[in-house]
């Protein structure tokens, strides 16, 4: 009891104050929270999201100091609600205040909408976009001439037509090889995407396969059957790059509508040197994006 | 204060007695924690999952029975652990006990491991494996029949080459529209996957894909655009079946090692009649998965 009376004094600060206008987004399966807020006259966003278990702690969360309320019990299984001593059960709480709009639409659900990007639509739409803001990729170019990051790199393979250069995702820690993620980013410029690939790229995709599972094997212990590496498309930027994760890490970047498996693209190829020129593509886009408004004016939607 | 001692003695049940024997699985985007506990001399196995937010209860989470301790500060931007009350904050247990070697085997974290499926692997040792065990797809034939869940249909094309019928998965609950599951299930007996698809089977699988889009905009109210349309591989059942997903549920299901969108798996036999016989399928198989051993023993990994 004086335990928790010190811990209440200590943690005196409380979100008083703070007026929910409206729930921005929410996800049951990750436990997240969004909320837009006022606080005084101020627009505020607190994004809340329940913290993972902590395992070290595990004869503490199983002790007398976890209350437990049953809900079902059926033969040898029971269901209850267990409410946690407060310090192992945490919940991250971000507040951005004052919040602009940009802020508050950052964090707000976005609708998704299913592009079947045939290749006539590719040629009328999505490259010329492409085409028009000609995205900078200066940042990449920076790694590849080791301007930037030279320290980062795992791997080089300096061929200016087949090499390229493997490093560390910035979402990995480094550290937990179940969360391994790394990219290999080609050298050659101009390959936007998985458009602009055909058999004269062959030798390259091979390289990032065979060499990039081989560097992670011998410099992590991750075997190739442990590997899941893809390309994205829609890619985040274009400039062509491979993704290489742990199998084990879950992520919505391998879903079926956006991750191509280098090995499927290799082998799609070597069957059709204008597979994917010719294929539809699947993707998915949110209301956001600007490829939507473009679909959108073309009169797809 | 009153309040809180009332809750602990109406919550007087504990996990006392209950001794930690290992962390079996634990998901920190999922927030669940498995464990395999021994209570008296007994075997247990404890499932803890994190709930979500409830979101109609925002105005009680942001309140002065909230306390937060600060943990960063930059500029617009604070971090924070939040403290709710505990009414707020349960946790979900499950509790089996006594527990037999096979719960335990059931919830702990198995490995996983990818297999690219040549067409001469397929050949060599995971056909042997589906016709040697002729999975029972007798509860298929019930549904196709109308013996059983007759009521559940929601379409059906009644064609003995070229219908199918089309009813909510069992993992939908029928109501929430942005978890809608449907599957379409081929009315032709021995399509066990799509390694079995050739260009005689395109009027089938077209009009999969146009008649059950149709139905659930028609049903739902869910156009094409929000739709996942896919195939599994390897499927769950041999018996060829059709997902509809919409966009918006999160399924591992959807991962690009085990989904196939149909779309592109029409387009692709358009393209080559024998395009899933000659391809190689990559595909996703956990430790206690019989074609992991069969795939073990022929050497593959």
């Amino acid at each position: 009891e004086d335990d928790n009376e010190d811990k209440a004094r200590e943690e005196s600060v409380t979100f008083a104050g703070f007026k929910v206008k409206a729930v921005i987004n929410e996800n049951a399966r990750q436990k997240y929270l969004f909320l837009h807020c006022k606080k005084n006259d101020e627009d505020a966003v607190v994004l809340l999201e329940k913290t993972p278990f902590d395992s070290s702690m595990t004869d503490q969360i199983l002790s007398d100091n976890t209350k437990i309320r049953e809900t079902l019990q059926n033969d040898i299984y029971h269901t209850y609600t267990a409410f946690l001593p407060a310090n192992l059960n945490g919940v991250k709480a971000t507040v951005i205040c004052p919040a602009s709009e940009k802020h508050i639409k950052k964090y707000t659900e976005q609708e998704s909408f299913v592009i079947q990007e045939t290749a006539e639509l590719y040629t009328k739409v999505t490259l010329p976009y492409l085409e028009k803001h000609s995205f900078s990729t200066q940042w990449v170019y920076n790694i590849l001439e080791k301007k930037k990051e030279a320290d980062r790199i795992v791997f080089e393979n300096s061929d200016p037509d087949t090499g390229f250069i493997l490093l560390p995702d910035m979402k990995w820690d480094g550290k937990d090889l179940n969360s391994l993620y790394l990219q290999a980013i080609v050298h050659k410029h101009g390959l936007k995407s998985v458009r602009d690939l055909n058999k004269s790229h062959l030798p390259l995709l091979n390289n990032i396969l065979e060499e990039g599972a081989d560097v992670i094997d011998q410099e992590y212990g991750i075997p190739k059957s442990k590997l899941r590496i893809y390309i994205h498309y829609q890619p985040s930027y274009y400039h062509l790059h491979v993704h290489f994760n742990h199998i084990n890490l879950e992520s919505p970047g391998f879903d079926a509508d956006r991750a191509h498996l280098l090995v499927d693209v290799i082998e799609n190829i070597e069957m059709n040197d204008s597979y994917y020129q010719d294929k539809t593509l699947v993707y998915r886009v949110r209301e956001q994006d600007e490829l939507y408004k473009l679909y959108q004016d073309e009169g797809y939607f």
